[in-house]
């Protein structure tokens, strides 16, 4: 034996008995990219026996599922409620006896779930001890874990709790869970395999260098790694650095499905030692796939257990014999999506399955004959069939003769319901109660048509769609109660420059199809505008959407200061008038529906701001006498 | 020198020169409870200067300001912006060098702030390194800390960095934060002084025990410690432990005032090593505390400095003389308030510091005649006088003769404006416009009011208050953009049998006072009631609210599950009722007004659901053949 905490590990040719003695091996294994619910125990066990059985049914040997598979992800502060938490230790125990009932005890299963190990493990880092703090203020008594266990004939073989937990951006996994110390390896087949979840990943020197060090064949990694614009160009060469590191195929299984404000794209890959892309799945779709490997163990010369850098690591077999050679098929190897496309998508199935998760029937907007009810109305049609949007026109007397017309053609060309009721009668009666002018008298018409929309939401068990973009959110140019009512807001993070960039790619998409596009071209051509005074534009009040719109990312994306806004050319009265405006909605903010995530930042979980605020960006001085 | 890292010290006789040496010496300190800004670093260093000249008045030797003093407390995500932390950082050596300026630099300040010392210090556990993560999804690039500094002469003299990041319930800091390392101890005028932060007091073994085996004869602790429901109870218990620990008197100052969703009550404290109080301050009010301190140094016969357990404790000298002996004075020691009346101290500040911090001149509210909308007329009235408060009388077709005689009752008895607008025209706008049947019509007549609400409110810059209790946020009896539209909720987290005790003792109060009652009687006696439709009582559809909130403080605030409110002996039929309107209740309080914090767990920050959630409380089934 080598010594197992040596760093660099001796070369590959200073080989043990153990690992002479064998020949390449092979193994098929699977990823099982599925679309889990939060809080549904039963419903995701279920899942996993029916796609258990498909991977099965291809003779796989292993499949894997994403984190907390059992869950869903984010389970929020569910994980704090001891009833959920033993639940779910309990729905794992019997998963593994209803596979093996079912015929499925043969294939081993990795599979993600919320662990309760009451008074077991270390204390996390700056935790309180219990006896100090009041019981009921801390969370943390019993020892909740992000876990993975290994599943086969009926037992749960091994349990794995996440090392590194995220808590920033959206995350929060500091505040539910205690980190994992123990690396448990499980040979299946005579192959060993490493468990990891997600975060692990990202981490050099983490459970993946362990694993390098102790000597595995295969590391799985179920993860549950939100979309973000572009973010699959990042994993790639990021999984292959892990494999590098743990020299081993990394199985990385990510769920899809939208969550409330997250949505997840999939794009699960197999990515072998050398860093080949052995496998990669379609984003945006639940997916199974197959890999055949043809593992080396000669690779790995050693096998260590026991403590290993930061981590103890246990050896647990399943079984030593190699499985009967077999035919190797090719796997699928998905090209990502092209940018717009890719939003597109996670917009479609972030909604769809708000929607479809909650339970609802259908969704009802208003229509403005604008670009962002055309867009919104668009996605819906896209994420839900015609049969179940319901579009209403709500002209008032600033509405121009267009908007209805362009309204009505969107509606046409999407196949969706639609009807117009005037608001004049309503404003009239507030006018004639209230003496309201100016803003209020916009922002009256905006609450009159949130307040018909929401009647026919309570009336016929539609859910409201808010149609604000990212850039009106960001500086608060929608009513509150008015436009930006809602249960949900599909393009709240989406800029407007995006926006139309979208509608013109759904169109060109269409086209290519031969079909109707589905977005009017007026819609897309005609300066914005809110029609809530005569000849209204947002072009009077604000900048252009592009130079508006390169601001906000920068401002809100990027967290950059006033210094360095400046120093990124853009211009300082528009800076000026921006950030006011930005800081100011914060208010509106809070109260506004959920959206799905695209960008970097997004409103709402992403972004935490006080409402009682009074830093506003300034440049720094150098003051007299005052050192710096 | 005796072995530091030896545990437990040996008995105080083993003395070391150094001590022998010493006499008793006196110091004369001060906490000053004061009322941030969050964001308003420079509004928060004049306060600095303003309250340590009092204290210098005062011939105090050193004054204690709380936690975060010049960003305020809590600064949320302003903490990730980098050009906000420079400020912080700069604002402190300015601060230092304003005190010397104008005379103050004699007299000791230690105040908090957020330090950023960019590359320095260890990374944080479970931080992945900036190189493998995407750089701007890193929030923690650079390494913000939550700091106290002590400044002396015009300098700062020492910066100790907060060891224990909370993490739960209202609390992210780890999200923000990177723990410190070093404990600085600060040789003033012979005394020797360790500087803490906050949740430091909280741990057992924690910076207090590394200060106990140093050998200090101070700690001071500045807190933003929120106010809960006797919370102010744990305190003093707490701080005794903590003081024994550090065999050293413990000078806790702890902020005072509003912050979006918490109120600060103060209640800071001096406690001896021996556990004797020494100081107490008024809850809810800013105050300077003066102490007069004999220290006997033999009491820490040892003064060690390096590595003690898991600190490195450093010490910095101001003056190792002490300071002329002077005539003692007695100390203030306030009595702790009743419950009832910290509640309704709570919720006037809160109310009174968002208003005032915001910059609103003014709040309307609609006035039902209930007791809801009557008590937070009278919390209004005393957060910004009755010349501040504007009340809407909102009379519908199904609005009883008491309802609006209540209301002008109410009005009339606290002195603010009053007026009525019937609702009537408008609804029937409405229901002539499309067909609103049951509760799509009750909710109606709820936003018809809101509408008019928001309308007054933006036409005279009021700002809308909510009047919503947590018993109805909690199942979901109100309307959202109706009853529950406005920018601030005062009574959020106050449940109704709360509400009905606060009115009362409210009443009572002024009748010993020989004021008139705030509250007409009438409204908290008659029976609860929407009024939305002919007849309808809440009592129809919910159980009393007696059984309703002992259900909810167990199910929302202690998280308990099925079983565990089975046992404690509800009802199940209630039970069952309740949960489900709570779980499904999420969308609409996703979408609330804050509102002060009072109880165990509030609904906001303080509990965190997926709306998505499939997770329904079940009781625990034994299944054949599984294992358990």
């Amino acid at each position: 034996m080598i010594d197992p905490l040596a760093w660099p590990p001796p070369p590959a040719d200073d080989q043990t008995d153990h690992v002479t003695d064998q020949q390449p091996v092979q193994l098929r294994v699977a990823m099982a990219q599925v679309d889990t619910r939060v809080g549904d125990l039963r419903g995701n066990a279920d899942l996993v026996v029916r796609w258990t059985a498909r991977a099965a049914a291809e003779q796989a040997h292993l499949v894997v599922f994403p984190e907390m598979t059992l869950t869903g992800y984010p389970p929020e502060d569910l994980v704090l409620r001891e009833s959920f938490a033993h639940a779910s230790e309990r729905t794992l125990v019997e998963l593994a006896a209803d596979l093996a009932d079912q015929g499925l005890g043969g294939i081993a299963v990795v599979v993600g779930y919320l662990a309760h190990t009451r008074g077991a493990g270390p204390a996390p880092v700056d935790e309180p001890p219990t006896d100090d703090r009041p019981g009921d203020a801390n969370p943390r008594r019993g020892a909740p874990r992000n876990g993975a266990a290994l599943l086969f004939g009926g037992e749960v073989v091994a349990r794995y709790y996440k090392r590194h937990l995220p808590n920033y951006g959206v995350f929060d996994e500091a505040r539910y869970f205690v980190p994992g110390t123990e690396l448990p390896v499980v040979r299946l087949h005579g192959v060993d395999i490493a468990l990891t979840v997600c975060e692990d990943l990202w981490v050099e020197g983490g459970p993946c260098g362990v694993a390098g060090r102790a000597g595995v064949d295969l590391v799985v990694s179920p993860n549950a790694s939100p979309y973000e614009r572009a973010k699959d160009d990042l994993r790639l060469p990021l999984v292959r650095r892990r494999a590098a590191e743990a020299r081993a195929t990394i199985l990385y299984c990510n769920q899809v499905g939208g969550q409330d404000e997250l949505v997840f794209d999939g794009d699960s890959m197999a990515v072998a030692a050398d860093g080949t892309l052995l496998a990669r799945s379609p984003q945006f779709v639940e997916h199974l796939a197959t890999v055949d490997l043809d593992i080396d163990p000669s690779s790995a010369p050693d096998r260590a257990e026991g403590r290993i850098g930061p981590m103890t690591v246990t050896r647990h077999v399943v079984s030593d014999e190699p499985v009967p050679p077999f035919a190797r098929r090719p796997a699928t190897v998905a090209e990502p999506l092209g940018d717009t496309e890719e939003v597109w998508r996670a917009l479609v199935l972030g909604l769809r399955d708000f929607i479809d998760k909650n339970g609802m029937p259908s969704v009802v907007l208003g229509m403005s004959g604008g670009i962002d009810s055309a867009l919104v109305a668009a996605i819906a049609v896209d994420a839900l069939g015609p049969d179940r949007v319901h579009g209403v026109g709500l002209p008032s007397k600033w509405s121009s003769e267009h908007s209805l017309s362009d309204a009505e053609d969107s509606a046409a060309r999407l196949g969706m319901h639609y009807s117009v009721v005037p608001i004049a009668p309503m404003v009239e009666a507030y006018e004639q109660a209230v003496e309201l002018s100016g803003v209020a008298a916009e922002n009256l018409q905006a609450r009159v048509r949130g307040t018909l929309l929401m009647g026919l939401s309570n009336q016929h068990g539609h859910l409201l769609l808010a149609t604000s973009n990212k850039s009106e959110v960001a500086v608060g140019y929608s009513t509150l109660y008015g436009d930006a009512a809602g249960g949900f807001a599909p393009i709240k993070d989406v800029p407007k420059t995006l926006v139309w960039e979208l509608a013109r790619w759904r169109n060109a998409w269409a086209r290519e199809r031969g079909e109707t596009e589905p977005i009017p071209q007026n819609s897309i051509d005609k300066p914005p505008s809110a029609e809530l005074a005569p000849g209204q534009q947002d072009s009077d009040s604000l900048p252009a959407y592009e130079v508006l719109d390169a601001v906000i990312a920068d401002y809100v994306d990027r967290d950059l200061g006033l210094a360095q806004l400046l120093e990124r050319g853009h211009d300082p009265e528009v800076v000026a008038r921006v950030l006011r405006l930005v800081d100011g909605a914060e208010f509106k903010r809070r109260q506004s529906a959920p959206g799905t995530k695209i960008s970097l930042k997004a409103f709402g979980r992403d972004r935490r701001l006080p409402i009682t605020n009074r830093w506003r960006e300034t440049l720094p001085t150098v003051r007299e006498g005052a050192e710096q």
